[in-house]
């Protein structure tokens, strides 16, 4: 249904008129400026300006919405770890109060504390501690989230995390894609044994797969978390059932982690910070998307840079994400991402909102979404702002008037 | 009134249960975990365990409210310049796309953009531009605002701002500090002649004054601002009219501006990145606070840390606040700055909530607010976290679930 044409099916379920609009289809911000979007059946069926609307707007849909301000399309964080128990606000408070990360670990901080609590939480108490995060992202503009599982680290807790994944976008109507992490971390039963967890991790992939609980395969590429070799075991398990991968890549060293995913035909390769021009090459060749994540370069008060005049240079699209953690990335809006993004790692506001829609929906392996263009999903948000620049220039704020996905209005 | 017992006074307005509260009275946060909060007339009635109350709460108050998570104090903004027309997102992307400060200011950028918009919006328009911003700082908790001038420039154009300024205050129920800080930047008709546009700021402040638009006075102390002597003979211009004085001091060098604000005994020095070790102990022995910035800082991906030990170890208490404006510092919540000056200065959560009310208060001269005690105003926020280390630690998101002003709920 590829039209601009409402006479040909009938008419609209919504028209949006009065706001311009950024549709990101094409080069630059796409701008149109006294705008029309409409929606039948949760697809965009019109975008463009209001002038060229075939009819009057009362005939042509079944509700007429006057907005102003901007529309964008719906913002895709690519890379989350949302569902999680409890939080490390107070480890945070130790760290800045000059305590090691000895001492937080020997009063039960850091990632284990996470896990401790993760699988302490029931289903429902998980979904609900999880849900305020996946509002708020909502609230802020984004439409689609990618869930990491990871805190798990055995297999029904690997598997109570995926389902409340699943349970937030049930639960808000928000389109919800897991990615199965168990290849996180070390959990205390394997201690001193990574490769039998590898084996592991193998093993249960296949039967979450076989619930519908795994949309993509992720690992922590990592001297702290996993060699190349374990991750290139867990890539394979991945091909063989079909299943796209994706990484946690060259975030603190260069382990050719970037490279290893072109390799395997990957989605994208997130953090990149240590990545090499030999593997942007390699990623550029692949398709592969890298994932900006400032929020964790912003709390850890990292200095290495993406290789980002690299990424450019290639071709690569570069998506920005929260990277939504309690131990790295307390972020809980796209647009704090976005601010970020242009302030550490000097995207321009245009390369930052691309990187939130476009190219963080490629991430995911999604073409349906990601700009606005008849025919895809009518997914977009509503802005209360007089350029989309702004969208990465303010730090807090509410700007967001409304959000829609799939024509319905979720905020 | 500084009583706890709602038996000596009779029935309270309010009082709120439920919640715990960081009073920030005394050391620490000054936590009450089953607290219970009372207030009538505009004032706190009783701040303690709800344990303690003096009979059945229905019966103490004509309103009783059930809340949960944490209440504090309503946090003090103590510097910003809300108050502007027009946007700076354009020039931000500009220089993100690699223009010089010579190409924006040859684009109409800079301030002397913020001053054109400013000059050519009427009261009305100017009010309807600058309230979304005080109300996005009040519905993430501040409940007093300061606000400068300094972008009108001439006498009708800088009372036209301290008016808004007031206005925005009446509109919102907010309590409003203007600041008079006509010495901000030379404006064009003045070019060449800063000792004749100070004999102007100079002469502009009694007739401002005499209508009650100013509540302290400020200046822009820098290389590329004005000189100490030029600040000195506006200090002494307010002193004579027996205003307090603060200043932007220290920013991009040491010209000595937190010396001489406390040699004035002004209120606070504001920036003081470059403060010298001297400057400290003259501010300590005056009493000035340290009001930081961290938006600013952040945004100009400045390096030079204020000097914070130093603040500590000779007990110049510091602030923290928004600094709110377009060119560099976009910021819309307190939280978030708050969030800055703990990744950038390195302040533990506890400093930076004190900062952003106890010693904020204080950067104002304003000895009834900024904690939670039997007495003061009763000005409050009410959060969803689960410990006051939370709003330091979270960018994005709406954790305030209520705000009261005078006990009077505004968000
Ligand atoms: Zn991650
Ligand atoms: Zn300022």
């Amino acid at each position: 249904m590829d039209t601009n044409d409402a006479s040909t099916t009938g008419r609209w379920d919504g028209l949006l008129l009065g706001a311009s609009l950024a549709t990101l289809d094409g080069d630059g911000y796409g701008e149109i400026g006294d705008g029309a979007l409409a929606w039948r059946d949760g697809l965009l069926a019109y975008v463009g300006p209001r002038a060229e609307l075939p009819g009057d707007p009362a005939t042509l849909a079944d509700e007429v919405i006057e907005a102003r301000g901007w529309v964008t399309p719906g913002l895709v964080d690519c890379h989350t770890h949302l569902v999680f128990a409890g939080d490390r606000a107070r480890e945070f408070e130790m760290r800045l109060q000059g305590a090691s990360y000895e001492d937080i670990a020997r009063a039960g901080g850091g990632i284990v504390s996470t896990v401790r609590a993760v699988r302490a939480a029931d289903e429902a108490g998980l979904l609900r501690q999880s849900l305020p995060r996946a509002r708020a992202l909502l609230a802020d503009g984004a439409t689609t989230l990618e869930i990491k599982s990871g805190y798990g680290l055995d297999f029904d807790n690997e598997r109570k995390m995926l389902r409340v994944a699943r349970q937030v976008g049930a639960e808000l109507g928000i389109d919800v894609r897991t990615t199965y992490l168990a290849a996180h971390a070390l959990p205390p039963e394997f201690k001193d044994r990574p490769d039998a967890y590898i084996d592991a991790v193998i093993d249960w992939l296949p039967r979450l797969h076989g619930e519908g609980l795994v949309d993509a395969v992720d690992a922590f590429c990592e001297g702290i978390g996993f060699s190349p070799e374990q991750t290139r075991r867990v890539f394979e398990a991945a091909r063989g059932l079909g299943l796209p991968v994706k990484l946690h890549a060259d975030q603190l060293s260069d382990l050719g982690g970037a490279g290893l995913v072109a390799e395997f035909g990957g989605l994208s390769a997130d953090h990149v910070e240590h990545t090499s021009t030999d593997s942007v090459r390699a990623m550029a060749a692949s398709g592969a998307v890298a994932v900006l994540l400032p929020g964790a370069f912003h709390v850890l008060r990292e200095t290495k840079l993406p290789p980002l005049d690299a990424f450019r240079e290639h071709g690569v699209p570069m998506a920005v994400a929260t990277d939504c953690n309690p131990g790295t990335s307390p972020l809980l809006s796209m647009r704090q991402a976005m601010q970020l993004a242009c302030t550490h790692f000097r995207l321009t506001p245009e390369e930052a909102l691309r990187g939130a829609t476009v190219h963080a929906a490629r991430a995911l392996g999604l073409a349906d979404r990601g700009v606005l263009r008849a025919g895809m999903r009518a997914d977009f948000a509503c802005w209360d702002i007089g350029h989309p620049s702004e969208l990465g220039y303010w730090l807090g704020g509410r700007l967001a008037t409304a959000v829609h996905i799939g024509g319905r209005r979720l905020a």
